[in-house]
């Protein structure tokens, strides 16, 4: 078969047949980059062995544009984020799915290293991508690289997270800074400079909740804080416990670059995306175990208790500023940042 | 919340912020269309129990233009041709992920067509959608809707289907009528007629599967003969196995109309896409029973042996034309037909 011009080749249409050229992409790149024991058996669905259990599934369509940007790519990101999709139910994840979408003319070479990313990053959170699939759109149709991944995992017998179970008195933590991820996409899009480059914090999460899950098997709500921010996603957990909030600005974390960042655009750091954040609710009777687990882990070792869970029919998520003052801080309205994942 | 415009409302880029229009997009479109039990549980991971065993798991990413054709829709076709390709290894489908790449612009009616068809081909086959992804991209930089499904199964006890396992003697069994996909997507594609209309053979194969597992449950092969058509999926069932094959032209069943349509258009039935076929490899002791089998199912009652397996280094297809000569059936060169699925 012939082989494919890395260096400065292009995706083509054909490299979306199904034929002999998507055979040649598959196997020089995607097997030869990603390639593990389920990836090799070459049939439509790869299969492995599960303990019975409880399991979870979790998707992520990822279009973040720009493909690469401080701290990360869409090959990284796209493992990491769906990694903490399935750990939010406490899962320990198993394997991964990833679908491309090519638009015809992106440079080969990028691909490659989009590709080579989604590998170390799979490879350093020890869960293979199982299986895959590749089609291409024409030029104008697509925009350089969508990567869908697909996440399942074993969750640990007696462990039952779930958004529905905030309950008034529950103390909610946070796991460190937020905003770095949509700042550093912001600035890496507009050519912005904030003094220090701001780097995402795209991460997977795995080892920091299955440290957390061991310590504390009944932490209540986990969710990672993507798309809306940390605002949206309280929100999200009080409308799924039919619960309100009370939340201290004070003790929320945002890097300086980070919130200067914001003030010079107007944006307000609990909007803004995270990817390597986890949002943990639990009992205040647990609420030290777990802050001294999560700081004793490199991605937890900023976590502080940032408020409480209250009784609130209207399922209000309100914050004590940093003057002393109260504001309802409302779902995220409107499109803040687009394609930020 | 404020409702939907689905009448005459488009995609707008806050149907993918994450935040509050988000919501109202999935509460008011997939959960209500697509609603089921996992769904519900509205946590990034949906959660299930499983038996242990072995499990499969495979994805397509669906870019299929137009959206809408005879006998499907971009919304059918992902649930079918996920579905299609977990039961290439004899397991039974437990359930779908869908993630959604939204054009900004795209006519919410269209995309409630597309859920509902989703849903409807999602709960005739009993396979559950149990969580999803809804990105939006800028007006040009995508095509209305791209789906990504990924399914996940459970191979029953003691079956061993895969690629690998062709054996020279094997009978190769096609289960019907080819090349309607394809056609039927480059006829409304180009606005095309020859005479009747060809509709595509878009359908979810799992129970003609579970029966033929059931009737002989060492089928050695199964693959569904969709991009690159059956001569390439034969030609990689060749290289997995260190096969050839011998084919009998006279033996595949093509309709007169999709064999009217390649003539006219220079194309070969035999590459043009399928969506609800389905190639099995077996021991000929077994061939009889199984084509009995798969005769008494609707989706498989046009089977046929159309050829063996045989000893070949090359790792051939060879096929004895209708005029009885021999001719070489190459995988796929190039680029058929773009975006067939």
């Amino acid at each position: 078969m012939s082989k494919l011009n890395i260096k400065s080749g292009l995706v083509e249409m054909a490299h979306g047949s199904g034929g002999r050229v998507s055979a040649v992409l598959i196997e020089e790149l995607f097997v030869r980059h990603l390639g593990n024991e389920l990836l090799s058996q070459g049939n439509d669905a790869s299969a492995f062995e599960v303990p019975a259990g409880r399991m979870v599934i979790s998707t992520d369509a990822h279009v973040v544009s720009p493909l690469f940007f401080p701290g990360g790519d869409i090959g990284s990101l796209s493992v990491h984020g769906t990694i903490n999709d399935v750990v939010t139910s406490g899962a320990k994840p198993l394997c991964l799915s990833a679908s491309f979408i090519l638009e015809e003319g992106f440079p080969l070479a990028e691909l490659e290293k989009i590709v080579l990313s989604m590998a170390e990053a799979s490879s350093l959170a020890g869960v293979p991508i199982a299986t895959g699939d590749t089609k291409v759109v024409e030029r104008g149709k697509g925009d350089g690289v969508f990567i869908s991944t697909t996440g399942i995992g074993l969750v640990p017998a007696g462990i039952h997270i779930s958004g529905d179970r905030a309950e008034p008195g529950d103390a909610i933590i946070s796991s460190g800074y937020i905003g770095d991820h949509g700042i550093a996409i912001l600035s890496s899009r507009q050519g912005l400079e904030f003094g220090t480059q701001i780097q995402s914090d795209s991460a997977a999460l795995h080892e920091l909740v299955a440290d957390m899950v061991e310590a504390v098997p009944d932490i209540h709500c986990l969710r990672d804080p993507t798309r809306g921010g940390l605002a949206t996603t309280l929100n999200e957990l009080c409308k799924q416990s039919s619960v309100g909030m009370q939340i201290r600005e004070v003790d929320i974390a945002v890097r300086a670059e980070v919130r200067g960042a914001c003030e010079l655009l107007g944006l307000d750091p609990l909007y803004i995306a995270n990817e390597g954040k986890m949002v943990c609710i639990c009992s205040q009777k647990d609420a030290d175990k777990l802050i001294s687990v999560m700081q004793g882990h490199p991605l937890g070792r900023d976590a502080t208790i940032i408020g409480e869970v209250v009784v609130d029919e209207r399922q209000l998520v309100v914050m004590q500023t940093s003057f002393g003052g109260q504001r309802v801080v409302d779902w995220l309205a409107g499109e803040q940042l687009p394609r930020i994942c």
